[in-house]
């Protein structure tokens, strides 16, 4: 067999890299999709892990949670959270007993309690928050204002034609 | 507090819902490529496990095998897989012991050995691979094909500016 394109790429390696000039557009579109956002994950991860040492799940459950000061239901917030992977209530059990999010039963339905940040858990969100937000920026300033736009607005034809998540 | 623009938002839940109108673009555009990602990535999960007993890590797995006959490396093997939560010894051991992949050591570093797809892993493969590809030109069908090519430019850019993973 005569070697693959894959043989003279250069030395970055990633999932787009196992397409071939015969797959469809879409295929190949979904691949760089996942690409980019892969690599804009990875140095997330490792930043929230190194300067906070915390994780994406954890800073997804607390940003969730910061949008919502009346709290949230278990399965609701399970519904909003974007990153998988984490163990919701393993996650809000460390939190709680860092004093970081307040848990309150339902009287109604025990099973269905409520969360919430506490005063402590809104200051440390919120340091992780902006630094979060600008190594967003950081990350996505190889696009300028305009393409940024234009990914947005072609990002959202995508996303409203898509079936929507339980 | 008053109540934030996420009240008065219609019953689609996801990542982006976090955001307000107060956060800057770069974050809007990243919770929006997540929440896309998100989006594909859900019905395939459930059309693989559904109509393959399978799952993306483990479809992932195979991709890359199916992309290098010569066989890959484990080490190799990891670099190159874009969908994270798999647990790739584990996954491997039993796509091994189900006769869809072979391994092989290598006489010069025992830890390095060598796996790759069997002939029924292959044939496995490609008909999922079939499938997976028609499943993905349906999900990404919402955007016409001049759509598509200008968010694969724009997608290009991004990544050619995102620091290159380990």
């Amino acid at each position: 067999m005569l070697p693959g394109p894959e043989h003279t790429l250069p030395a970055a390696v990633d999932s787009e890299t196992r397409v071939t000039a015969a797959d469809h557009m879409a295929l190949r579109l979904w691949l760089r999709l996942l690409a980019c956002t892969n690599l804009v994950e990875a140095p997330l991860r490792t930043r929230l892990r190194e300067q906070f040492s915390s994780s994406l799940p954890r800073f997804d459950l607390m940003a969730q949670l910061d949008r919502h000061p009346q709290g949230l239901k278990m399965r609701d917030l399970s519904r909003r959270l974007m990153v998988s992977g984490g163990n919701i209530t393993g996650l809000t059990d460390r939190l709680v007993a860092e004093g970081l999010v307040a848990r309150s039963d339902d009287p109604n339905d025990r099973r269905a309690y409520t969360v919430k940040l506490t005063a402590l858990g809104q200051q440390h969100f919120s340091a992780m928050a902006q630094d979060h937000e600008a190594w967003i920026a950081g990350l996505f300033g190889g696009l300028d204002g305009s393409q940024q736009a234009q990914l947005f607005e072609l990002l959202g034809e995508l996303k409203a034609s898509l079936p929507e998540r339980d």
